[in-house]
């Protein structure tokens, strides 16, 4: 579903080579006979109407029809629910040009013309706008129709069907009240099905919903096919405007000003014998990707039974049992099909009385494994080249290849839900507590359950091989660090009730406790009890060749951001040419270094600090060894110390309880220390720490911090190519300066301890100082900033929490999800860049750090660098590479391809 | 003093009148004798050798000598601190130029030439550079001067002081090491005073100090005068480069490349007798204006004996009657010096033997009275033009005119010192808490110490006279709110300990209890014991003058920021021509209305929330009548409620303490209902709250709140309009837009509420909607968002903290203190506007919106709107108006008058 709820890609490509709407017959305006009509005209005619037209005009047996176009729905809004002056006149022309095509007539009992009306926008919007079936019935055309088919039972179950639907979509009757007519009929006759009931029960029931809509809807059941006709137009296009519509448009990025188009077209009738049938299938498998017809049928049946599951629908390679002959031909459709649309097709048909006729072809949705299977497969066919097969995969899908997946097979008990936030399965004991989380990992594997988490939390995360949170969104802490990790995640789970002190959480009917198995699925955000079996992922061929392909097609570079060796290891695996990110703080929250981390904040002096850092330079050095031995030869960025040092001591909120407690118990041995720590925290404390001491303004007040960092790179880089040959190039990030005077009193300094440290070792290594921009300021003074600065890496995530004043730990929870339902944005920002105004600013500060450096070497780091749409954007603006979690690196590659080969396409547009 | 600091104006005029150098003789390219050079040379000749040009120049009686230019000041340190090639040929063709003049001869022991070596760079740093008297003096020389002078004693003095300054400034002794000697001199003879010490014992003390120097200096003192010379200009060169002189320019705002003169002029003696002496005096009285020459001299003494302070100075009267054609003499020197300069001069004067010299003469400071005062007399006397005139007093200095003001006489016991965040003395009895404050300030005046303030802290502030506390910069709560009141405020005293407990603070030794007296200056940051005597503020009739001059003269409008009637009355006195911001949240705050806001909050459904809402109607519609009826026929706009709503909560921290102390005690009679309100305070609380939920997006989620707020503006307008015959423009502003869709969502709302409001009373009444532009955001879409608003207003406070990414509360103590001392900033942006980030997108956010809606009106309303500086800028960049505090609206007259008369100026050079 994901696939073509954001496959703008293959929409942007078909509008690319759509050409203007042919011409239409004279006088035609706000109609189009399916004969006029062809593929690329979904703007005018809709995704089905589209379908129909091509399928008429390449001699497909579609039942004849037309279609009225979407412009004629938004004249309808436009004239204030008008319909269009001549749309009705056109309507007649065009009915009677089904009839000469078909013989019957409309409303004539003889030989009546029975239609669908169909709505049929641009974009499919399964469920949310009406359909009308077996239109031009009444009680005269009703008996017309038994007599013409020999079948009165047939002719007036037709009849109560169309009554129904008309009732309910047209008149606003509650379809409730026509199932309970129905259900007293049954009960009265003593049966149960609806097929039990005869011609006679079925004729008195269509008295019955008469009566009904003169009750409910205070008005008669129009008997003239004409105005049923003309009210069914007008309720099609008032479906495209209802809540329910609006919100679903909303929900899936639909733009509200397309408007619908309605298909009008000749009943067929697949339950009319055993030589009759209805059904749907796909050209290929859509779960896999095996070129083989997939679907089902029913024989006997309309569409409606197959969707009701009334009947359970046969596999589609038993109709060559049933009907051999249609079987051929409905293969060589298919065939034909794909070929025509060099893309697989979801087809649905009727057969009536062995005839087989085609009702709509559309692209089919499909798996992401199925997806890169037939991308992969029709280049091989020569069906599409390679550009093509790179633009068929949605480059989001490709990361949900690479986590562990649950056994679809294996029966689950779901208790729960939250967001999504990290892909992938994990079962595990549950465990409340970072710390117990450690210890408990030796022996078993850990599901980490908090009600959120923060940094102090990090060790327990590491530890963990998943986590679940009652609150934060898809940008919270547990969601960030768990993608970064690659570990699945579960956030936000707000049915989940946490008790911390008890140990348990519930969730629906179930409590479980403090070491209790759960499995989480990060894929879908459920919450399962026990353990449940999952499948490991396999990078197949198909995926590992569209991969290379995309290599070959893409200009941008991707790397990863990674903060542990075994991360850079994975990011390498999955194809990342360099680090575009080394967080160094999550090295100091490690269970070892954090007290020597919090010695240094309590230091009252310099000396003291000196002192703290010292062994710190150790671990510092052997963690950058691991990293730089993965990315031999390649670049990897590290950045300086950044967020504000309150985040490496205990919260405020938990001390000042934890104090009074001591105070009022009067356990002075404990409150002193705790009172220390509590003062140097209300000192440090910041109302907002995002805007506070952080960055690079630690370094100015605190040189000797980043001094040690500094130290422990070059050494790590000396030691390396000293002892084991191995060369990479440390790009040395300062984060968050808005001043070029900020970056130059920090790149004085360790511009100095950098030679001094090459001068010391007497081993000459390369490398590089740069800047994260991720200020405003910096964007706007980037040509400064860009005379020290040997790199820029756009730190997105902070630009957007500046450039929006959202604070995205606050907005996710508090607003955000109400702007993106009330359509104020159209996205998230923090997961697609907001093109107008951060990326604005980007592109101004990369123009701006290029005119002063033309060598500048210009990334993004932020969580955006793994977003295709906003990986589009860094390439159109000629960043030189994006920089994303190592799970989401193959869907920077493929993204990366796809906005190169979209650039060429676009460019051989305007030639 | 502040008036030279931050007299850009003047210099900037200066510098537009200034012209090129004139043409140096030939062969001279370093240097320059007197009377080659002229007054527009400073940036070349220093401001003291560019009056002692002007002086020799016209004719004054300057003593000989010649200047080294700054260039070659900037060449020897591009050269590593060689000196200029040439430069020391020069210098010995410039002494032998003034040999010729003076008669004497450099190093001849028959009759020396003694010289004076004075740094003099472009800006006056007093007592940061050095200089070194007497230069030419050796064994040889001093002989033949007391032959010369028939005053051996005088000479040896005179030998003795150029080898302690030489000793001091150029070989790096430490000045104590000969005041020692001096002192063992004094103490062997018995004597007390340097003047009772003879010839001899003067001599002695030049051997001594000729050991201490070998012995310090490890070097003889140079006997050679052209090498004590050469040693001499070298050390003022290096003094320029002085930790003590970068300081003084970073907090000067002095640019570090313009390097320092030297003035090497032939010495004159005011110690030779009883028709010497010495003086220095302003041709006007610097302190009131007066047009009388203001100053004093001694008889038979040096300049340093003036300084020091040995003897008693006499008033400059005093001299017609000793030295009555010295005098004469110099009453004309003034008058003619001021009619050269136009403008008060600041003259040092020498008189040996009866003959006047002058050794300087520059722009006379003088306090803000007198140079308002001084500046209207001129144009009376013709001296200048108004244009002139305004230029002439500097806008920030008049805002301490509008204040009460400490009796000078009335003696003081200061105990403490803060910043001067809001101008103005206030006594009264100290309170440590807000709601006491508000009880006792019904009786006495109160004076309100509090650690820091905060929202909660507002009836408090209002009730009180003064505001002390000892946390928090400029721009912290408590200056901002006091400065908006125009109540004196002295924020971040550090010395003063606050303890809350037991009410009472020590400051130094003094311990102040809760009910003692105490007064602040915040004009100077002072704190004192007891009650001082103020005295009122007059707007003199000079002030009002020029001030009508600037509002004939300016083009930029200007507004106030005002939130209650009595601030708006205040506002118009000071010449406001409307309401910039009143900002609504301050109205919520009082007493009687918290509690009820306090139940909005708590509310759990839009329908309590109205039923809270609607008392909160009635007081804001009083609220914004008393204030449109202060501004009648002017425009008000009212910002919607913008703070995060926790700010109308108790703190998180105090509840969570009190939470702990009621459960530990077991009083869960009062826990319950405390509980409650932390789980509410706890669901409100942000991480960083400045970028949370608040403005617009407080009306996106609880349109009700600001549906109350359009109905009580629009009724209040009404009801004047209707009752009264009052007519305002109300511009309601929505604050926070960052996007255009936020605007929209909130203004069709509250479109229709206003459409309603009037169509209800049936009373037409004006009105604007429009926004305040304070997220980076806002500035980039600008043209979209002007589709809807009517103006905009300029929220710099918010955009500073967003484009540097600095959050305002937390910076101030943190961090930019350190960026200012360090000249990382040379501005603390919160109080002068960026004009290299936030100008930037100010000027696109201007443009973008003017682009779309022509008459756009646009303003500015942050702090800024009051700093001369940013004011200019604002007209530079086409605002509209600003507004600011009404104490500042005349300091915002003034400046948006120069920044007029300056961009004339500029053109008028540039035709």
């Amino acid at each position: 579903m994901a696939q073509v709820r954001n496959s703008k890609t293959l929409r942007a490509t078909r509008r690319t080579r759509a050409t203007r709407p042919a011409r239409r017959g004279r006088g035609s305006r706000w109609t189009q006979l399916f004969a006029e009509g062809n593929a690329k005209m979904r703007d005018l005619l809709g995704g089905k109407g589209a379908g129909l037209a091509e399928m008429s005009r390449i001699g497909l047996p579609v039942p004849p029809g037309f279609t009225i176009t979407t412009e004629a729905c938004l004249e309808y809004y436009r004239r204030d629910k008008q319909l269009p002056p001549g749309l009705l006149d056109e309507v007649r022309q065009r009915v009677r040009a089904v009839e000469t095509r078909t013989g019957k007539r409309f409303g004539d009992p003889s030989n009546p013309l029975l239609v669908s009306v169909r709505s049929g926008a641009k974009f499919s919007m399964p469920g949310m706008m009406d359909t009308v079936l077996n239109l031009g019935l009444n009680q005269a055309t009703v008996e017309g129709l038994a007599q013409r088919t020999g079948d009165a039972r047939f002719a007036y179950d037709s009849y109560r069907r169309f009554m129904q639907m008309f009732g309910d979509v047209v008149l606003g009757v509650k379809h409730d009240e026509f199932e309970t007519a129905l259900a007293a009929a049954k009960r009265q006759r003593g049966v149960t099905l609806d097929t039990e009931l005869s011609a006679a029960d079925l004729k008195a029931l269509t008295e019955a919903y008469r009566r009904i809509v003169r009750q409910q809807a205070k008005q008669a059941f129009p008997e003239d096919p004409w105005q049923q006709l003309e009210m069914a137009i007008r309720a099609v296009f008032e479906s495209w405007n209802t809540p329910r519509a609006i919100t679903y448009r909303n929900f899936n990025k639909i733009p509200h000003d397309l408007g619908t188009a309605v298909n009008i077209q000749t009943m067929v009738f697949g339950n009319m014998g055993k030589t009759s049938g209805t059904g749907v299938a796909f050209t290929r498998n859509p779960a896999t990707g095996d070129r083989k017809v997939y679907g089902e049928y029913l024989l006997n049946a309309q569409g409606e039974d197959v969707v009701a599951g009334i009947r359970t629908p046969l596999p589609i390679s038993q109709l060559a049992r049933d009907l051999p002959q249609v079987y051929r031909q409905f293969a060589d459709v298919c065939a034909l099909l794909e070929k025509h649309y060099r893309d697989v097709q979801d087809v649905e048909f009727t057969i009536e009385n062995g005839t087989l006729y085609l009702l709509q072809t559309r692209s089919g949705k499909r798996t992401a494994p199925a997806a890169v299977k037939i991308a992969v497969d029709m280049v091989a066919e020569k069906l599409i080249n390679k550009e093509e097969a790179l633009l068929r995969v949605e480059p989001a899908s490709l990361e949900q290849l690479l986590h562990p997946r649950l056994d679809p097979a294996a029966p689950r008990r779901v208790v729960g839900k939250g967001l999504a936030a990290s892909p992938g399965a994990a079962s595990g004991v549950v465990v409340f507590d970072a710390d117990e989380a450690v210890k408990i990992a030796a022996t078993r594997k850990v599901i980490l359950v908090r009600p959120e988490t923060n940094p102090d939390d990090i060790h327990g995360l590491v530890a963990a091989g998943g986590v679940l949170t009652s609150r934060g969104g898809m940008t919270s802490h547990a969601a960030i660090v768990a993608r970064g990790m690659g570990k699945p995640a579960v956030v936000g789970a707000e049915g989940v009730r946490i008790d911390l002190e008890a140990k348990q959480f519930v969730a629906g009917t179930a409590a479980v406790r403090q070491g209790e198995l759960i499995t989480i699925d990060g894929s879908t955000g459920e919450i399962m009890l026990g353990e449940i079996p999952v499948i490991e992922p396999t990078l197949t061929g198909e995926i590992q060749e569209l991969l290379r392909w995309a290599d070959q097609a893409r200009v941008l570079g991707v790397r990863a951001n990674a903060d542990y060796p075994r991360d850079a290891a994975k990011a390498r695996e999955f194809g990342a040419e360099g680090i575009g990110l080394c967080r160094t703080e999550h090295m100091f929250m490690e269970a070892e270094r954090l007290p020597i981390m919090q010695q240094m904040i309590m230091a009252s002096s310099e000396a003291e600090r000196r002192k703290a850092l010292a062994p710190l330079l150790e671990f510092q050095r052997e963690d950058f060894k691991g990293i730089f031995r993965e990315m031999r030869d390649l670049p990897v960025i590290i950045r300086l110390l950044d967020p504000p040092l309150h985040e490496f001591l205990p919260r405020m909120e938990d001390l000042l309880v934890e104090v009074t407690e001591l105070r009022l118990r009067g356990d002075t041995g404990h409150l002193r220390e705790r009172e220390a720590l509590l003062r140097r925290v209300q000192e440090l404390h910041e109302f907002n720490p995002m805007l506070g001491l952080r960055g690079c303004r630690l370094g100015i007040l605190y040189p000797e911090i980043n001094e040690m960092q500094v130290r422990a790179i070059l050494q790590a880089a000396i030691e390396l190519k000293r002892d084991e040959r191995i060369e990479v190039i440390p790009e040395i990030m300062i984060p968050l300066v808005g001043h070029p005077n900020e970056l130059q009193v920090v790149h004085e300094q360790l511009q100095t301890i950098a030679a001094q440290v090459i001068r010391e070792a007497g081993v000459p290594v390369r490398y590089m100082f740069g800047t994260m921009i991720e200020i405003p300021r910096a964007c706007l003074v980037a040509d400064q900033i860009a005379q020290r600065a040997e790199f820029f890496s756009f730190g997105t995530n902070d630009l957007t929490q500046t450039i929006f004043g959202f604070s995205r730990d606050d907005a996710q929870g508090k607003f955000l999800h109400v702007y993106l339902e009330k359509g104020i944005l159209k996205e998230d920002p923090f997961q697609t860049l907001d093109q107008g105004g951060v990326g604005q600013l980007m592109e101004m500060g990369a123009k701006l750090g290029k005119s002063t450096r033309p060598k500048l070497e210009v990334g993004i780091c932020g969580e955006h660098g793994g977003d295709p749409a906003s990986v589009e954007f860094c390439h159109r603006i000629g960043l030189d590479y994006v920089s994303c979690s190592p799970f989401r690196v193959p869907v920077a590659r493929l993204a990366a391809a796809q906005a190169r080969i979209k650039e060429k396409l676009a460019v051989a547009k305007d030639v």
